[in-house]
């Protein structure tokens, strides 16, 4: 297998990049400069060497090794322990700026087809809970998106927490009509949501 | 403009057909046998004779003339109203089986454009208002769709009933995730929702 | 079943309608004025009584009874026979005038299910054929889809053809490139048939 | 900038992706095996070193340095030589296996908007036609995609091709009805091609 074809290889193990796009991804590296495929190669280099994962909510960061600039501020309240995902869900809720408690990502979501834990750093959230707990924790909120996989992941976080998090109250993120939802179309389940939770 | 024309012309008003699909509708119709022709026919003189617009909700219905079956149910919860924009918005909330109040049809939203309340049956609903109460009933539930226009039109209603409607209260359908909302993909304003709805 | 189901089932059975958008057509006619639902009644009644079909090329129209316009213009080229599928596939190539020849409507293709004929009028079109020949025809041209189904009928009706219309050339829609094709998209018997059919 | 960062904004120049999948992208790398980061590194400074492009039909290729197997085969027809956008077109009729001739890339296309040949190899192309003239060359197939783009850089090197290719003659490959065509929704220039080039 000669370069071009092993880096296309390598590109189509990339979320949602099939045969056809890897190979215009090394057509477009081919086409360009060579300063462009050296601060490609750096950047990929530096990923590993000045990227780092917060020992606390476990998301990767840049800054100095140690603790991410979220979990090393002291304007955030650590009171509240949003639980995720991934980084991508933690930066959409920063996005939102509504939240300003801390998080933990667990790195994934439970496989229905496994329906195992493995891979989930739920052992890693659950060491976390007695400081956490000093430093003030009140609520946990599973903040997983609105499918089976996320509610399953939910429901198993939930039971542990339960049993090790006593006096920590265990929230989920508000379920209802989203911006641009019709009636019309919306499920039941959602509808059900909607009229429960009316204000 | 011969039949075919017309027909298509006629077609093309239809909600999201453009003339395209219009002319295979005629084609589709002229390969039909007359049987099914006529059927069509009868059934649409039928919509004109048959199907009554409901004195207290306004939706249609095809019952006896007079009160739709879920206005003359003894089992529904006149204590709840269920406002919603369209006929489809309400057969939606009723396939959920969540919702077992009664409902208004306002027959429309306020168009941004024009932001007038032309159209809509406004006033019809501020009239039923006195024998509603009379009958029970403590809350309006504004249900409508989770865009622009849905918002515009309850902040109007949400006006006309707190003058009109003095001890009723008002609510509106919980926003949140809806179900396959994904964190990630989700806008700020359904995660601050969430958030805020968290439970 | 009342006339608002009745009519929801019938636009069911249109083209590419499925039970959501035939609720909402009738939802449109309820809220249309009786004017509207009377022009649809007579429009439909119309096609019945006013439309006819030619009996030399096939297709729908409401000219006086007898050819149509296109079959009895002096001006059409009677030595080109186009075969075509269906009115839709005429009135196309009648748009891209480009055309100047007769049509014959064959009223559907071949069902690679059934691989049988029925319905097609194969036969109507060779007992035309006597009267086509002494009146100039020279080419027959079978203008089907570029499909499977296309492809089957072509086969079959050049078949027919080649026996029973000795002296009448045979030929096909050419191949290649359509407008908008990319060559790195394009299918390898796309690709042949360009360069094959270069120039 | 920091390396998640910049190698996110490197991934948003890839074609056809956005900062949401290129982030994505960098997540994907962050999570993969050091030795995963290591392969893409090595592939792409691989690209720079070991990928040739070939003096004769400009593609890239990862053979010994010198003319590609294509531009060196005997077996290939020297007499026909296809002109390509890129080497993903020029794939593409490799992979359709009906051309048995040359190659040559000229990189792109003419813009619309500048309506300038700079970027695209015509002067490499007319520099090469003696010695392929006197290899044999009897045909040049201009073989751009049938979109405005395509038709105005095939015009422009028709015109050079004629002026500097004397006793060559110039193709364009043919146009009609692609794969799965159908009729009904052909364009009018799609149906004009096809019926000009029935055969």
């Amino acid at each position: 297998m000669d370069a071009i074809e092993r880096l296309s290889k390598l590109f189509e193990r990339f979320p949602g990049i099939g045969p056809r796009q890897a190979q215009r991804f090394v057509q477009f590296l081919l086409r360009s400069s060579p300063a462009i495929r050296r601060e490609m190669m750096e950047s990929i280099r530096e990923l590993g060497s000045d990227v780092h994962q917060c020992p606390s909510c476990q998301r990767y960061h840049t800054g100095t090794k140690g603790l991410c600039d979220i979990c090393s501020s002291s304007s955030r309240d650590s009171s509240l322990l949003a639980i995720v995902a991934s980084d991508a869900d933690l930066a959409a809720l920063e996005r939102s700026h509504t939240f300003r408690g801390l998080y933990f990502v667990v790195g994934g979501l439970l496989s229905l087809a496994s329906d195992r834990m493995s891979g989930l750093r739920v052992k890693e959230l659950l060491d976390s809970l007695p400081e956490r707990i000093e430093n003030g924790l009140k609520e946990a909120i599973l903040a997983f998106p609105a499918n089976p996989e996320g509610d399953s992941t939910a429901i198993r976080i939930r039971e542990e927490l339960t049993e090790k998090a006593v006096g920590v109250k265990v929230s989920s993120l508000g379920r209802g009509l989203s911006t641009g939802s019709e009636l019309e179309y919306a499920d039941p389940e959602t509808l059900k949501n909607a009229l429960e939770n009316r204000h």
